[in-house]
């Protein structure tokens, strides 16, 4: 198998994974940060992963009657490095047309 | 309501929800305080929530070939309380005979 | 502890973790029947539990450029009940003021 | 971008997906169809998805005292086939060495 395709998949693989295992958890502008830090400490574990960075758009949360809101997959700006041999992907998840689009920045 | 029935549902709702959200989250010895932190912080933010404390037992963790494990129910150590008007819920998570349960250890 | 208490606590237990267990999946009107199925079998399992109904509003799905939704916790309309000795105890999570509310309905 | 490299990468990202979104449901042998149906139809929804096939090895279910068991990773037998392009990527997740293991089988 190729390299740049195997990190492609891993790349895939991560953010698939990361999306769907967050989305949903109650969040507030205050609380973000320490979410942030535990979803790179987690991906970060994984194999391959070289580098992973977690931002999310406070400015996106609507706040509920009880104070608080709900981690979207909209809040999302995720950037990604993944090495497998010589191959580097970088990949990104963030919002594009109001669809959280993961797409791959560049391999090399 | 009985406010000490509506307390006990409080509490139910944030265990069951809390459990649900994480298991499965990848994790290891050295990230599982922050994942510690970021369940308190997000469970801290629902309503009726006064207290929780998540402790998670990284001596039940079995890492995999690639040096980390995956957040199981059964590595649970959750203690919560919960408030609704003069009604306190104090439950907990834990594992008891192979199972990770959830109970409520005092009502007042 | 008291029956109807710990009835109330399982039916709480219960919304939680469902809620948090299937938020996020990728979802369509022409998918949600199966997922309801899902969700229901599989609470249906889970101890004390005598009734549960999942419906999922279609009606708030907003199709992505891709032509899917993904499940919403304002998309559930969901009856549990839960039998604990004598007591038996109602509950729902639905949507209130745009907030999925899980409330206790009766108590017996 | 190659289709090959895209075709990957997606395929990568539906199965991350899939193994975060249910690792955690209730299930038990009499259930597991139902969950293996939903999943194939909440993954056939997701762009540049041919084909998916999910089945749940029942036999690893070790039931708990209430009867029943929990998704793990290690009951996945997935097989998924993603097209971008002229590109056809096949890949499974399948239990490898004790470690529920992604990887691409072919590609073309």
């Amino acid at each position: 198998m190729d390299d740049k395709i195997q990190a492609a998949f891993e790349a895939g693989i991560k953010l698939g994974a990361l999306y769907h295992q967050w989305v949903g958890t109650p969040i507030s502008p205050e609380t973000a940060h320490t979410v942030e830090t535990a979803i790179e400490k987690a991906v970060g574990l994984q194999p391959f992963v070289t580098d992973i960075k977690v931002r999310i758009d406070t400015g996106l949360m609507v706040l509920n009657s009880f104070g608080y809101s709900e981690l979207a997959g909209k809040m999302f700006d995720v950037s990604i490095t993944t090495k497998v041999g010589d191959a580097v992907c970088h990949a990104k998840l963030a919002l594009e047309n109001e669809y959280p689009l993961m797409k791959i920045i560049s391999i090399e």
